[in-house]
């Protein structure tokens, strides 16, 4: 009992004091590290291939028993035709990226001699746990070695195989660089992870990449940082100017481009100027593409009066409260009619969860209202909520997308992972110099 | 008792509505609101100041009773002259910094008519928790006004009358001005805090200042973040090749400018080769200054071995294991010799705190070392650790000194109250319009 829970502590402080040497390691051998990650990944691919092959057996053999979905089966496979190669180039892409360590962020002349200077710096240890996908464990890891940061790494059980030989190649490749052995660790068990979650002096941020299940759990049994989101309820509201063409392509990709993702639209308001107008033309769209929709009392009302099928009709449903408060992840909208913009963006304040938002206008001034008001991470005006992603953004890659209000919000690429130090190079001097009567500070910006 | 579980919670409740309303007020309301404050409270000083006799007649009783520490009584005192002249001026001087809200910093075109911007934007709701000193209210309403946050306040007991006499001249002045009257409020008993801790659904960010105790109570009852510190363990490392002036004049600032504070310095750390140089010289001048050090074996045998009087060597003490971990925040310091820069850093990153540790050295390629080793949210070079202050980094002001790893650390001003938000500004774009096979993203640097 006392091993089991000792373990992760040492593990923890083995990420912490690697984490330590990693902050001081030049980008160059970073980078360099990464490059021996992929050739020596690259080298034991039939290998990888060969354990990923046991997980994709057992989880067949799950699948029969009606124990896992068909859907997570494809998550795990590494055989689909692009994704080694995707798995493998996404290290060469983190790896060309610009370096976010020792960037200089604000620099000041306190005095003669006395130069002050903001750097970013690595945190130091992340904890991120994931679910199925096998491939995330490369891209986590060149994540955290292109920022100097050490990370422990837990993957789903059903990948349990091909986690194990990825790590032992990172290992390998990372043993013949400068990087040191536990910058990067791989944790099997649920059970390691419970202890992992008391280690908040060693581990700094923990970032859960998985359900609203996942996350929630984490959040309740850790005083470490989170980062991340449990809920991705996403809304557009439809103003009354709305241009109908935009209103009916953003729905339709928002609800049904992916609708498993977080990003994916959940609610749609309207205004009640154009329920009988715009929303027949958006809802005859969404019927057709398999879409269920969940009307309120009023948007029922004024579908039933259009000009849509009988068929269609016959299958709009009603909402309940609960709807307005769901992420359904599948090809389901809850539908509800707003009197004005400012009611749209207090039902998203009260409902969303400050993922991402849209509103459908033409009016500027109602955009920048919209926008303003909705406290979420992303408000898009006559936009898809699916953009909000860190490669759509222009980062490259991303770590998770956060709802945190602190810290990091949104999707999160590299500039997550950096904190900052400050610098103070002086001459000798004393802080009980300056001051009232005293020699006055220069507060000057130093260009840099 | 439902009634005071609910109170908090409606309290807390009250102050997300209003945070969400307050984000989107223009800058210029927030400045004249501030003025609006300065100007009440001039108006109301003889009331205020009559609130403050209370506290101070109640903490004489309690003073006289063994019960309080005259540097408390020091503290709450708000007729020391000056002191008011200082607290309303702090609101103006706020006033007049940069308006932190809804600056860009980040901009990219990702397709024509498809622009993405990052704005800052205020956290929501902060929960402030102080200790005895009432100005502080005054700071910390213009500190939060300015950043567009609503605020929940809670000051020590000892200073509950001019609290409630400062509190409700601000109410006023808020009344008169556009933001919403639940912005700023006041708790004054403890058990609200306690229900207060709670509220994750509707605080954003707890800031406790005050000392150690107070810090870890809160850390440890609340799930919200926390940004503060609990310890200033400040260490400064004397290498072999400092300029003796220099680490006299810096190790006598950092230990005696004022010993109270979290920035002073409390374990000294020498070079073996100058134990028997520069280290006499710098225990001289400490123990004149009526410094108690506490020494290990090599550092005491090398002071005894000196040619300090022999009425000094007699007051050297040895240290403790605990001293090398010990905050004394009084004119205590604890001494110990090493054989290098790198054990100096390794014993900061064990021992220390993380808020601010300092090298005297002359090779800029051991300082270089040193600042980079060290995980500290300030690393210096031959500059004393007490200027680790927002007003001496130049911030203007500071709600406080994080030794957090993430959002923000190191003295924290205006802007460690922001995060940040994303705008897409489209024309009716989906995501699935976008990717391999179809258009690429432009992903353009947008001048700003």
């Amino acid at each position: 009992m006392a091993t089991a829970a000792a373990a992760p502590t040492e593990l923890a402080r083995t990420s912490s004091l690697a984490s330590r040497v990693l902050k001081a390691i030049p980008g160059s051998d970073r980078s360099a590290a990464l490059t021996a990650v992929f050739e020596h990944l690259q080298a034991a691919k039939d290998q990888i291939l060969e354990a990923n092959r046991k997980d994709l057996e057992a989880a067949e053999e799950q699948a029969k028993a009606g124990k896992l979905s068909l859907s997570l089966i494809k998550r795990l496979d590494l055989w689909k035709p692009g994704k080694w190669e995707d798995m493998v180039q996404g290290i060469l892409d983190v790896r060309d990226l610009e370096d976010p360590v020792g960037k200089i962020t604000l620099a000041t002349k306190l005095d003669q001699n006395l130069d002050l200077y903001r750097l970013t710096s690595p945190i130091g240890v992340l904890l991120v746990i994931f679910e199925a996908r096998p491939e995330v464990i490369a891209n986590i890891t060149a994540l955290a070695l292109k920022s100097g940061n050490a990370v422990i790494l837990k993957g789903g059980k059903e990948s349990t195989h091909s986690f194990a030989a990825i790590a032992n190649v990172i290992s390998t490749a990372l043993s013949t660089t400068s990087i040191p052995p536990g910058s990067v660790q791989l944790v099997l068990s649920r059970e390691d992870v419970k202890a992992l979650l008391d280690q908040d002096q060693y581990i700094d941020l923990v970032i859960p990449r998985g359900g609203n299940e996942l996350v929630r759990y984490i959040k309740d049994h850790t005083k470490i940082p989170v980062m991340g989101h449990a809920d991705g309820l996403c809304t557009i509201y439809v103003h009354a100017d709305a241009d109908d063409a935009k209103a009916v392509k953003v729905v339709l990709d928002a609800k049904t481009d992916y609708p498993a993702a977080c990003n994916a639209v959940e609610t749609l308001l309207v205004h009640q100027s154009i329920s009988s107008t715009i929303l027949p033309k958006i809802a005859a769209t969404l019927l057709a593409a398999g879409v269920s929709l969940r009307c309120d009392t009023t948007s029922k009302t004024a579908l039933e009066a259009s000009s849509l099928p009988p068929s269609s009709k016959a299958i709009i449903q009603d909402a309940t409260a609960a709807d307005y408060d769901t992420e359904f992840l599948e090809l389901t909208l809850a539908v509800k009619v707003v009197s004005s913009v400012e009611e749209a963006v207090e039902h998203i304040n009260i409902h969303g969860s400050g993922h991402t938002d849209t509103i459908i206008a033409e009016d500027k001034e109602v955009a920048e209202k919209f926008m303003a008001g909705v406290d979420s991470a992303g408000v898009f005006w006559n936009a898809s909520t699916r953009f909000a992603d860190g490669f759509r953004y222009g980062f490259g890659t991303e770590v998770g997308i956060s709802t945190n209000k602190i810290h990091a919000r949104g999707p999160v690429g590299l500039e997550g992972l950096m904190i900052y130090k400050y610098q103070l190079r002086g001459n000798g001097q004393g802080a009980g110099e300056y001051g009232s009567g005293k020699k006055p500070f220069l507060h000057q910006k130093i260009e840099y």
